[in-house]
């Protein structure tokens, strides 16, 4: 299993009155975290979208296992199988505070492939497949 | 199985490139259908919080089976279950456009029951309990 | 001046720490009014878009006079001028607690209109313009 | 005049259909560039609002001079004036492509100072009227 380790900020919009992140916010962590997993390893979403792919969310869960406040400095560590993808792909989640033990934060999403033109399922891109072979451990 | 139907105009902000929803924006209508379902029941989230209970979420999971799209009028229906609730309450909730069959979106959140001043857990409030046996079927 | 009033219940997720709406978030209302406002009058974003045109915002200010809290049930109005639109059209907008006189915020949002093929200016569509004069001043 | 550069990534969930950031989401980036301009100047925001005070938004302005794409890699100056602030803080915001000299979006945003226990203004703090001598020109 490869895994990759992307930092946010919690902001002052992400909180809400309890003082703790509303809970939606934790799913546009995750993805920006599997957004840079494949940039750096050469595989832009940006650029599949333009070659005619999409890959829409068909899944996702996610448990909050403790508080997520406000100026919290997180790491996300997003992790999939060693399998190649075919007709869709799942992304595991885990939310720590930097160089804390605690999970604040797990869950899932699972992505398909589509054609654009079509709305027609696709297998996954070899760009892709090739793409999360190649992706260190740790950015 | 008690159940209420909450009414969302799809918004532009909350379409993507794709054309169809930010897999994200539907945890904001669960909210709103499950706020506007306690309230027509005489109960009234942001009393409780003022009376010193706040309600995390603790899971949620969301399954996406058709593409919602900019400017559809959905029907959000949310239900619970006919047990009380104790320490924790789960709504689940199905999402439709108006007047048509197709489930496009479902999915559950479960939400706990902490005292705000020493975050705690306590048990659900006996007014939450209450409103939950008065909400009618349809808004 | 024409005028349309649009309801806006605050939610959860809009709240930040300080009990208060998060600044960002009366832009969404701002745009709810103005397509609700231009719907009841015949006149449909969604379908401008599938004819091929684009209506992205050039400038927009908004001053906020009063704390907006969670729950608050809005009332916000959206006008525009007497003159029918050319290149660019400008929104007004006021928001109040429902039935009460206090401004809690008010702004504007200037959008222009694009060909979606080209990228270039067009001119208002006839479409828009004839709604404009037909909207009540109520909803 | 002293100012910051803050980087920012565009997210999937910031575009919208037309392909360009939705224009709310700008307000999320400033956010973000005045935060961490200050930090770096050994001020937070976190333990202004744990001292008590907080510094609500009282107006913003915002022009669109370029469209804003979906993975577009942008860099956001912040700056403000050379007078200590008073009773409000105004920070001007200038977002570009990296490496690009046009300006996309140009804007502003004024906060004041408020006592979070009684609500009533107040001075600036001293701890940012002193933070704000000390941050460099570049991150």
């Amino acid at each position: 299993m490869a895994a990759y380790l992307h930092r946010h900020r919690v902001r002052y919009r992400e909180a809400d009155p309890m003082g703790i992140v509303y809970h939606s916010h934790c799913l546009d962590w995750f993805e920006a975290a599997r957004t840079e997993a494949l940039r750096i390893s050469g595989f832009s979403y940006a650029e599949l979208e333009r070659n005619g792919t999409s890959m829409p969310v068909v899944d996702l869960a996610v448990r909050y296992h403790r508080a997520v406040r406000y100026d919290d400095l997180l790491e996300i560590t997003v992790s999939w199988g060693d399998e190649p993808p075919v007709t869709r792909i799942r992304f595991e989640y885990e939310v720590r505070r930097e160089d804390e033990p605690d999970l604040l934060v797990s869950g899932h999403v699972t992505l398909c492939f589509l054609d654009r033109e079509t709305g027609k399922p696709v297998r996954a891109p070899d760009a892709l497949r090739a793409a999360l072979g190649r992706i260190p451990e740790r950015d």
